[in-house]
């Protein structure tokens, strides 16, 4: 019996770096940047099976955000050096959810958090409306673990 | 009998607006921009009840983030006027929860979200370690609604 | 006797303020924040004429940069109240250079900088390929000093 | 004989990529994402002749900006992998100035500009007061070409 709501993924990888414009007066990274990066390593991540961003533009294919969220269990200076590695947690009928953790060169866990998306459609590109689709099984396949 | 963990809170307000750089090519709000003005917010709401940024540094005060998160309701595009609306949900020990939505000039719940920070103390200036402090009660009476 | 490449402009205004996550860990703004706001301050100027996001958009005009420099001439830190003052410097066939001061709200310039810009259209709405235009006399109007 | 304000300058490379955030409602690059490189550019090339994030803090050195200029010759787009070469175009006294080429994949130039920085040092670590510093030969003995 399978738990209906869980999916064993494959994990992404992105590499990324705290930059002196990263961080804030105290010192340490700003937080929305956790964010940018959570947003880059979920399109690297369907670019790695095959969804780069020259097919999503030609596919008129988006994934919008739903909600977002983040703890932030470290804090990262400038310079460490940083990986995104990131699963599909759940995968619904229009949309799904990523999870990202975020940790440096040393191991430590600096941040974990997610991200819930709609898969849709753009009717005619970029700034026209976007429709919600159903997820297709092949897609679903791509990011299974084996 | 009250409820301990409500606060009947005062509303910042927070003015922004949606500008180019702060879209993406779908023509919509980049997500993390919520985030940079859920700060900003909570900057300019501390600033309101008298804790404004050179009081923040002078006394080497803080307020670091434990989580964040954010739904996101409605598009926003280049150009629309918003406010963020910036309420203390909690006050627990040393840490507290800031709730914000955010709102166009036309009345549109875009986004709404919370951060979760903790009120503490540099050692010695920015940069210095940094100490979580129980919250002052003259701090909680400048943001309770009368 | 008139200089053919001056431009007698009227003057632009944008407010902004320095915010936490706009400064770096010297304490200061990072500078990148200076073009951010000289963009937002360009678009500001040409909604001011009558040309917003709107109609930018719905004309399918964009306004693409050729280059950009700024001298930085006092650091501006976290709560700063700052405006930019946008003047035309110049307007040639198909380009244009604005010409922004920053101000602090003490009148301390911070920085003086400038965009070279192309007026241009796309073929069908963002991401298809754009095409300079020459600047029409009636928008050079709206922006000549009285 | 030598120009005396010429200097023979290794190169620095910073590998970087245009991300969906990155880019505006025209589907190409922020022209403030290329000084958010040449910035994290300049901070590389000086940790690579072991100048990093920590000894500059360590040693209360800074590089604060003078001014900074971009020519934007080519757009670029989501997924686009650039790099970085960084070049030390001049040393003066207390300033120097890094040139900066933005070469994409392709090997198509997208963008060159530089910075114009002093070196200095923190009284008393960031937030406190800068002076600027006689650049040591030292120093500038690293970024030499052999």
């Amino acid at each position: 019996m399978t738990k209906p709501d869980t999916f064993e993924s494959i994990v992404g990888r992105f590499a990324c770096q705290v930059h002196w414009g990263d961080c804030d007066p105290a010192g340490i990274i700003f937080y929305p940047t956790y964010f940018r990066w959570m947003d880059a390593a979920c399109w690297a991540f369907f670019e790695a099976v095959g969804y780069d961003a020259k097919r999503m533009r030609a596919e008129r294919l988006a994934m919008p955000l739903v909600s977002a969220q983040c703890e932030f269990r470290a804090p990262a200076e400038q310079g460490d050096r940083c990986e995104v590695r990131s699963t599909i947690a759940r995968f619904g009928g229009k949309s799904f959810v990523v999870a990202h953790e975020i940790v440096r060169a040393d191991a430590t866990l600096l941040a974990s958090g997610s991200e819930t998306r709609v898969w849709g459609r753009f009717e005619n590109g970029p700034g026209t409306p976007l429709r919600g689709e159903p997820i297709p099984e092949a897609l679903k396949a791509l990011f299974r673990a084996r």
